[in-house]
């Protein structure tokens, strides 16, 4: 159990406690985006992790550290995307039920992804309230835990571990950069990155349709998003009061992008380093492009979050 | 010098020759696409290669066999694709000049990266007969060395690395398959692998709109394909007189695909391995997914030759 903010022997202890159901993901360079760049970029390429997403970490920490008796009764959470897939999917190899409650505007192939990982979908009305009552409703019935997205210390700490593999193969960087949604991955980045080298920057990339994050860290209150909208669908959630407090405390910036920036950063990232990255994945990539001077000539490490797209509805 | 058709104990030379100067490139799995597939699929990602394809290692070893007094008077090539890159690059990190004549019609992305190698470029008219004539007339004027983008024993052997390091990260497999255009990679793999593991299949895939392969193999003589057409845009050369006695002695089968099966093993490859390939480099999935009854639970290496692909002119 995670009672307080956690550090860096709870990171590592989730990292020992996954680490044998997770991907260990590749670090890639590529001279052309170097030179492109200006910067030594390091790609943590997360978009390799199973179901195709970090998310995965955060969820099987959160199924490991479930009681025996809560096993018995299952999990349950409310996802459009990626956390949805992993929690089935962390869910089906401990044999334990998994209930997504997904909105009826979810992609097909994220849909399809969940059912094929054994999870049982709950349809919804597209709105923050109608997923809400839907999961309470679930979580009544069944007695599942619920497993939140990103304002979950566990998941946090489980998101953390993309960032110390990344540091443990590159060493001490100048600046580590991930995308902030509801800020489950750049929180635990955070604490890792801080507790690891206090002088490395961290830096989070957010679309500016959905710029609650940018906000927050402005007002110094959390400030939700209203109507959010960007081409980067994995980012449309805001800060929780989980998440806030962290990244306030160790997130030295956060840098909005337009999408048109995020789909010419996609295209540098498919054309050079030759992966398949959804455009939630790019974002902190397009920040560092928009902004070269400030990352001249410095060691960047890049959590590639995830690559889960369909290839018939590109933006290119 | 190799004067001989090539054995083992010289790509092991080659790739001793070249290893400092190529990507060991990583072997990829896919348990999603192992399902679809039922099979067990390595595949070798030359995608990853320096400029973006495997063409970076017959290349280099063809350069790195020049004499002296043959570098100082630089190489020459016709080549639309890969292989004009890849001498380039060769070329530009051993200091000698490189002579490249590409047709009018070549993708301008292809261009720009020879060009951004240093290549000289020398554009001709997009026929095989003008090509020819144009490389003469440079060759002629510059003393520099011709290196086939195929039908030359040191690019075979330099090829032929590729199934080594394959081989070398899974040991024996039931299968190999690799796409064929004018033969110099399935020419070397075949080599090493029958030089190997003399009961591992060697198999060929190769578009239907450039088959001539497949018939080269049935009639027993080289039946060169006219108007070839295919989406592989890689794969539309015909064999030579060096690449077509070694795949005759070692080469399984031949199977061909059309281009819809191409794109639909595209999609597959994008969307589960998360690698961006281009579609020459899918041609053998596509034909293991056409047979799928012949590979039932074998162990098949598959090498993804390339990923130089324009996103914004995408198949799907």
């Amino acid at each position: 159990m995670i009672a307080t903010t956690p550090n860096i022997s709870d990171i590592l202890a989730a990292h020992a406690r996954i680490k044998p159901f997770i991907h260990e993901t590749p670090v890639f360079t590529s001279t052309s985006i170097n030179e492109i760049a200006g910067a030594d970029i390091y790609f943590k390429c997360e978009n390799f992790q199973r179901v195709g997403a970090f998310k995965m970490r955060g969820a099987t920490n959160a199924v490991l550290s479930l009681t025996d008796e809560e096993r018995s009764r299952g999990v349950a959470t409310h996802s459009s995307g990626n956390h949805a897939q992993a929690l089935a999917l962390a869910a089906l190899q401990f044999g334990i039920n998994a209930h997504i409650v997904m909105p009826t505007n979810s992609p097909a192939i994220k849909v399809n992804g969940v059912r094929d990982f054994g999870g049982k979908i709950y349809f919804c009305e597209p709105s923050l309230k109608d997923r809400e009552e839907t999961l309470d409703k679930v979580v009544k019935e069944t007695g599942a835990t619920f497993v939140h997205p990103y304002n979950d210390l566990k998941v946090i700490v489980g998101q953390a571990t993309a960032a110390k593999e990344l540091l443990d193969e590159t060493g001490e960087l100048d600046v580590v950069m991930c995308p902030v949604g509801g800020g489950g991955l750049l929180a635990g980045a955070a604490l890792y990155v801080k507790g690891s080298y206090s002088a490395t920057r961290v830096i989070g990339g957010e679309p500016k349709g959905a710029d609650d994050a940018y906000r927050s860290l402005q007002s110094g209150k959390i400030e939700p998003v209203v109507n959010p909208k960007s081409i980067a669908d994995g980012l449309l959630t805001s800060l929780g009061d989980k998440t806030f407090p962290i990244i306030k405390e160790h997130v030295d910036e956060i840098v909005t992008v337009t999408d048109e920036e995020i789909v010419g950063a996609m295209k540098v990232v498919w054309e050079r380093l030759k992966v398949v990255v959804e455009p939630s994945a790019v974002v902190p990539f397009a920040a560092l492009l928009k902004e070269k001077e400030k990352y001249y000539g410095q060691r960047v490490g890049i959590i590639l979050t995830g690559g889960n797209i369909d290839v018939n509805n590109l933006p290119f």
